[in-house]
């Protein structure tokens, strides 16, 4: 496959206008430092939006000649991009969005960098530090929205979905986008982009101008998600977890899709700190949809949950299938209670100071070989270590099945190995196998998925 | 079917917001007039959006309980509807779309009743009052935009198109949004719709938020063609002839897709009027495009454009096949010669005054059977005077096919008769069949298609 | 004295952008017809803002060589000035806000001349009709403000007045803008500048940027009292009465000042209109209001109004002295009882449709000598007949005193004659000497005021 | 005197509105420490905005009582003050204006504390660390516009000044507002206000609703010259240094009006600034201007910068006298001027990054008796350095005459001594001494000027 590559110098339409000559001289070091690789690699991900992939790694290597750099010229910085994948321009001016994008990039990560991760401030050891710190990222972005109502829902669900539930999303985007909700993914495609298309379409028939399509999102999982050109903010987490918490802080509610490791990762992931005795009065609607076609698939995640985590887990949400319009009235109705409880409190809307959420599904986990090896996948655990344990393993699946670092790891020393209690063992085994049998663990492609991990039962 | 109906007051959103006791009271006159009946009309098109139809005269019977009043309330107006279509409303809400699409109706018949058609100072029979009067209508409508560049394409092509030709024309007006282009078209499904969807993604990827969807309608075809959601301006002209008018003046380029009738009638407008010599240098970016799998479509309309109107009308066009990108950077460089050429003439660019409207296709045709039996289609006449008599049978046709009064005069008095120069009936009869053998003279549905017209060869 | 003069060119920034061919060969004809000499006059008063002169005849005389000259150019309309006062230009360019004054005066001259005047559907003759042509006007002028609460406070007092008044003004409207009210005034300097610049000082303090200072005017008085540049919204009746019905049905309170004649006309104009039975119940907040050191002069007015239309005349208006925060205070409370009235009757805001003016208010009155000398002054007339004649009176003198038409009359036929009830001539003759005492007639000059009248006691 | 004082919970409406609880805690802890007395301090200053006093000890010892308290509540902070003057109320809610005056003291005073001084990456004994340290500031209260032109005019000259000099400013004020320019001052009465007064009235005429009227003070000075209420953008810089450097950095050309020892320091600063060989070929406009009765106030100045700095310092800058409209024609020309340098240079229009400031302009000086006494005045120096310490003697007597710290350290300590070479304290005696007889040191008051140094010859 021969592509057309494109090089051009790139203006910031919106951000980074006015830079202190401080700054501009820490942008022009960043060329130099270990960020720059980091900053490439995300670059490249917006660039070739649209043009799906889940092996990161196979990105990288396909775009070798790729640089962007930063210049400064005329009052102020540019990128220059060479061998940029020409899909990001139309006759030579790069798309607006993806200008947008490209400079959100730039700047989570140089922030996250300059004034977060090196800052004595936050203490990222601290459950509260971490909190303050997603917080601070989120803030600077620009995408709290201090004087909207609670009106955003997230979106969870697989990248890599049958066209039938890709409809059933946007479908349902569409029904919220009418009743005015807004709508967060992870970006990428299937049902990170559906939602947001269908309230787009909803949005302009209520005449809705300045609707909000949030895609929050990581290096790690960027480039096998790139942002949906949909997503008009964006924001770059320095890792999973706080991406996980950056989703539950700033969203009002949930709808969670049929999809593969990762939305398992997210639906333990909340279910964890829903189980949590502080969270227990504050409203929290979740809802877990999908087509008629689809109805086994939350079957067998719900006999999952009711194995592993039992009856308490499974009263924290609510099945609906195949009835696109139930879901929206249900999350239009719950975001009002939980206006009523935030103004009750006097909480902010736009962001959920009160939510408690353990440190266990706050601490960064690095899928290493050890690290999967290691977790304790036990009934004997109180119900949320076990959840935030059997989160952890998802996570190194879904690391080891796309992310550049893991596929690496997994190509070095073979698959992750995974053990525990015989009955969660055996659960998880089935459940796997149904997301492979069903495609859901990466994008179809002329090669069969085979499996980065190996169910020790 | 059991459908779901309706009551609600609705209140204006936009427009007749300050209106004066007069006119109030003429408001609350006119549902006891003749024009109430035309109002009830559009009103029904409007609230059935997106449930196309191309009998409007089944519309009308199925709705028979449909009502809607003006009524005066709280320092204004409201409308009160009863027996609506469900579809209009969204948890008993009317969707802010039709919203303003109703009181662009019922704004654009009060106008037009009011201030054009009863008034001496517009002389409807000579060819500058009509074109003042549809400048008029489209000003009071709001719908010009004096601020902008040249940058409105108007798409014409068929409401009953596959679904491969479809994703075409939805192609292209997402190639023309990229590049800032705004779209116009007939309102309605199929070629009308595509590019107007294809173009808001566009202008989402580029961030323009004030991209222009202009619809332009008229009664008699309004229930076959009721606006689809995305469309953001509407009018309402008075009949075919003003309608086709207001297309030339205020589009600044014009792509061509497959369709039936109707579209012919439009490619026969816009030819007989490019041809008239005070147009000769006037640019006019016009092209016929369709994907890959129809490029036959064309070669039948270029060749019955060769063989009856002959060399110089085909090159009024070009004919582009199977290639988005290609079409959308002639036309954006096609709208800078016309840009250039107003400048240069200190022409508006919302409004081509200039272009020449022989007064041939500006007259109203009202296709009775007997017009449609004494039109001259003849060899001997003048090509411009040819191209308006064609016009006219497909014009007459369309209303066969799908206005409520066309529907009732075959009914009443069989099938409309044509006759002239047999090679031309030759050609208008291949092409005819063409276009019933593809499925282009209605939407598709359990019964075949029967013919409203015979040709006497 | 010689002044600079300036020729230009001039760009309409708001009005008039797109016009029909038809309305810009009507604009061009207007040129040679009898609204030139009317347009020509207008423009001159408004082009010589600031320079104040209450002898319209002598500002024409002084400005023979002034010509204004509709053109039509680039995709519009331009005009052309010659031998314009140079204090409407900054380094040769129009001062944007005498540009939009400019254009308001053409835009309402030729739209009551087109529309109004010309146009069978109004009834001039007729109360409603009347009513409705203001209406139309001041809709057409666009400074109808239907989003807005009622928050329009019309202020009344003289062009002539002292330095200290003038400052007292100043500090109502400051005390009035504090509180977010709006100012209405007949434009000019004096009475009608100093509220406007106080509100303006008070709106900065608040940081309202969308203020309004709405001038109302009429050809005959604009060269006397041009509009100050503060004034952000210009209107244009054609005649007093027309104006003043203007003044009433828009603004939601009064306030008046010191002044001479006009004021004194205003308040029997407001007063009659009050004391009408239809208008009972409604609330009307009017106050008038002087410093200290002008104690005297609402004395004298009270004096004359208990004197000629009695007690039940005097309950209507509240007399507040050097106290600008009660004023204000009252003036807020006053405008919520107007504001819940409306929305108690479903009412509109922006026009009060509901307060009856009897037709003896709206006729026009034209100052002949015959007139004035055939007022019926008498006791034995209903009060609001008589507050009607007392009023046209005083209306005469204002016309005699600064009107062209006005001051060429006196200077043919002589002193205008008023005759009536001994007692009632006796104090208008008072009242009158105190204003020529006071220098309230006419901006102090170096000649001394020489009445126009004479009370045939 | 017996004065009004209102007790109120304060919203921001503009700044603070999304804090992380990191930060309203530190906001919380701020009422403990030592910020709170300064933040009380400017508080006071604003709030008692237009009652100038300039003896800012006084106005604390008059308002003891006056406490105001940061309170978390309802989804972010409040402020709660008691004692509060009742002039910064209108019927119990607080100016608006004022309102955003006390928040920007706030954020000014915070960000200061928090991010600039405790920060090691700013290096605040280096020139650069300073300079990025004022751009940090100045950034941080939103009041560089960087899509604005260089039109930003800084207007100096003293607060006690005649009527007759502060009609001369407004006046001037009011040509450079005609002409599109903005106005920087240092908050505060007489020539600080009025060319803000004066550009608001130009600014209403042409038009302009978002001209910029930015205030620069700092601590020490604020409550001797508090803001004035036109004042739509304010910055509290630390020091006068800081102060003084940015008025330099952000304005585009300088007025300097008559004024007193604050004026002169201002004078020196900018001289000793242009004076370095490095600005050589800077365009900076530099106009000292007075109306015709205060002519000889420049002829003494332009005397003493004569006699110390020389003639290549009186090249600077250019004296007018008398004549607002040349001055706003020469300033608009000379920024134009400024606009194409920066063009030329690819620097920002917002920030003058290039100018170069000496180190000895940069740090901070603490009038203490000693330092006073040990400055150098000789004309052995260098040009430069003499400037810098001829500032610093000016510095140290306004702090004497009108900040709490000076008054109180005169008290204690009885006069400043100045001492140096012979002909330079003679030119200064003198020109202190027609400050004096010219009451430019103070605002007028019962009691006579009692100056607070002592020029030892």
């Amino acid at each position: 496959m021969s592509e057309q590559l494109v090089s051009a110098r790139i203006t910031p339409t919106q951000h980074l206008n006015i830079l202190s000559q401080l700054e501009v001289s820490r942008l022009l070091d960043a060329s130099n430092t270990g960020i720059y690789r980091l900053f490439r690699q995300c670059a490249l991900a917006v660039l070739t939006h649209g043009n799906y992939t889940d092996d990161a790694k196979e990105l990288l290597e396909r775009h070798k000649a790729f640089e962007i750099r930063i210049i400064q010229q005329d009052r102020g910085i540019k990128l220059e991009v060479k061998g940029a994948p020409a899909e990001a321009f139309v006759d030579g001016r790069m798309i607006q969005g993806i200008n947008e994008h490209l400079f959100a990039v730039m700047r989570d990560i140089l922030y996250t960098h300059d004034e977060i991760l090196d800052n004595p401030k936050f203490d990222l050891e601290d459950s509260d530090g971490i909190t303050n710190a997603v917080f601070h990222i989120m803030r600077n972005s620009g995408n709290l929205r201090p004087r909207s109502r609670p009106q955003l829902v997230v979106c969870w669900g697989g990248h890599s979905i049958s066209r039938m539930e890709y409809d059933y999303t946007k479908e349902i985007g569409y029904q919220l986008g009418l009743r005015g909700m807004d709508i967060c993914t992870g970006c990428g495609p299937g049902a990170m982009k559906g939602p947001m298309k269908g309230a787009a379409y909803g949005h302009a028939k209520q005449r809705i101008k300045d609707g909000q399509y949030l895609g929050i999102t990581e290096p790690g999982i960027i480039a096998a998600e790139s942002p949906n050109p949909i997503v008009n903010d964006l924001v770059i987490l320095p890792d999973i977890e706080k991406r996980l918490e950056a989703f539950v802080r700033t969203g009002h509610a949930i709808v969670v899709f049929p999809g593969g490791a990762g939305t398992t990762e997210e639906i333990l992931y909340i279910l964890g700190i829903l189980l949590h005795p502080d969270n227990e009065t504050m409203p929290f609607p979740l809802i877990f949809s999908a087509p008629e076609g689809s109805r086994d698939y939350f079957q067998k995640i719900d006999d999952f949950i009711g194995a592993t985590l039992g009856k308490k887990a499974q009263e924290q949400y609510e099945i609906i299938i195949d009835n696109p319009e139930k879901v929206a009235k249900k999350i239009k109705k719950g975001t009002k209670r939980v206006r009523d409880f935030r103004r009750q409190h006097s909480d902010a809307y736009y962001y959920n100071w009160r939510l408690k959420i353990d440190t266990e599904f706050q601490q960064t986990f690095i899928p290493t070989h050890e690290n999967m090896a290691n977790l304790e996948l036990s009934k004997d655990l109180e119900t949320h270590v076990l959840a935030a344990n059997l989160r952890r393993a998802f996570s190194g699946i879904v690391a080891g099945n796309v992310k550049d670092e893991g596929i690496r790891a997994i190509e070095k020393h073979g698959l992750f190995q995974l053990s525990g209690d015989p009955e969660i063992m055996q659960k998880m085994d089935d459940l796997l196998k149904s997301f492979i049998k069903n495609d859901r663990m990466k994008l179809p492609s002329d090669v069969a998925y085979t499996p980065c991990y190996q169910i020790v039962k």
